[in-house]
């Protein structure tokens, strides 16, 4: 495993990859992996010849009064979970190399973000769409890796690989859960002990209400209450938005069918909680 | 040569281009095909195993009160030139291929735009760049083609390429000027007899100018005025800027150094003429 923080060198390697005709698994992430990312690490690895991971905590999809400084960072562990994977090249980019000076070139994204969490965080896609060009164009990836956890960036970046014309394979892997169904995340550690029991009831009523669904209840606000309360009765959490949409358009529906994405955020005292279902309608 | 319009065709021809590890030189144009295009075509012709045209006028490009219906197209002419220099594929696409919907996805340029053209044509940048980098994912070039004719867009795509990390050359071709020195243009035939023949000022102007800052003449205004009464006595022709600017960030200058560019825009009566020359300056 070579660790890289030049686009120079960077360059260098995937023009050798390129000339021997052997594709590229692109794993883009801001770091501190945790299981989430390594299932991503682990499919590029079985797909591709060369896996690529980029760590990069993006200044540019933080608001100005969001945590990029406190944003956790832990290179040697990363360095350790990458290597056990199998990461062929780790690129860890400074901000300085990344942006030499401040960004004039912009990606602006007009679509799928007005919802869910881009509702609240102006520009958060903008930024994430920005430097995912700029990564891809480094690395010419055949296949880019996601998950499923933050749909919303899915379908983002599904948008830019599409409209932009990448000629790149968006590859989505499903949530990673704990045992009891919760979504992995770097934040579950925040919840106390009571809020970690209670905070199942998330992912719980996401599935009773696909089931719901299925058995045909097709009135949205219906459901979105049947969510709603369920969190409400069982757990502390406070709830930020519960929604249905198309997906992965996003965009509002007035008739159930086709893929839609239930999703939901749920504040705990130290901690915000975003989960969400896709699946078809018919 | 083959005229290809769909982008799965395209992107078939390119991909079996990359496995064979072959080079594509890249000339984006917006067709009725003049000598100028025909240079940039000899030059990829020179350097590259596969040499792309695209033809393609660009509806994001043009404002609101521009001339995208009325732009001057004429297909089979520019098959038989590009047929002529050696092209091996047209790219060629309907609006309704490039833009399947109304793009959700574009890029904004914040710099190199406010100034000469680009002043009194708000956001044309951002619709070349959008299609171009959608242009440039499709075709994946190693060289793109740009004559100097239209400096500022050489700069803005000189930027476009640096900050978004393409791994495309800039290749940048000389204006191809009549004998008498003026700038060849499609615009030229809209000039009456008496017009043309003062029309050969403006690049003269240029030439002077520059003899001028050879000579040690560094006052920016006085060059300015230099250049417009030049042009004002021998041409019945109308200012619309003369510009001296930092190239290719085209920033203004207070000091006289680097590499310049002296621009000029001139109205006849029914052509606006527009050119340049870049230096360095010692």
């Amino acid at each position: 495993m070579i660790v890289i923080t030049t686009k120079n060198e960077l360059v260098q390697k995937i023009s050798e990859i390129k000339n021997d005709n052997k594709t590229i698994g692109f794993v883009p992430t801001m770091g501190f992996l945790h299981d989430g990312h390594v299932k991503l690490l682990e499919e590029a690895r079985k797909a591709n010849d060369f896996v690529v991971l980029s760590i990069f905590v993006n200044p540019l999809q933080f608001g100005p009064n969001e945590d990029f400084d406190s944003y956790p960072r832990n290179a040697r562990k990363d360095e350790e979970i990458a290597r056990l994977a199998g990461v062929d090249f780790i690129f860890t980019p400074s901000v300085l190399e990344m942006y030499p000076k401040k960004p004039t070139y912009t990606v602006t994204v007009g679509s799928r973000v007005d919802v869910l969490c881009g509702r609240s965080r102006e520009g958060h896609f903008d930024g994430v769409a920005t430097v995912l060009t700029k990564l891809f164009n480094l690395i010419e990836p055949n296949r880019a890796y996601f998950g499923m956890k933050d749909a919303q960036q899915v379908a983002v970046v599904d948008g830019l690989i599409t409209e932009f014309n990448y000629p790149i394979d968006l590859v989505t892997v499903p949530t990673v859960r704990e045992e009891d169904g919760l979504a992995k995340s770097s934040r579950n550690v925040y919840l106390s002990e009571i809020e970690r029991s209670q905070a199942i009831v998330i992912y719980k009523s996401l599935v009773m209400a696909k089931q719901k669904i299925n058995q045909g209840m097709r009135d949205k606000e219906e459901i979105k209450s049947f969510i709603s309360s369920l969190i409400s009765n069982e757990s502390d959490g406070i709830i930020d938005y519960v929604e249905i949409l198309s997906y992965p358009e996003l965009d509002e529906i007035e008739i159930m069918n086709g893929k839609i994405i239930l999703a939901i955020a749920v504040k705990f005292t130290k901690a915000r909680l975003i989960d969400n279902i896709t699946f078809e309608v018919e």
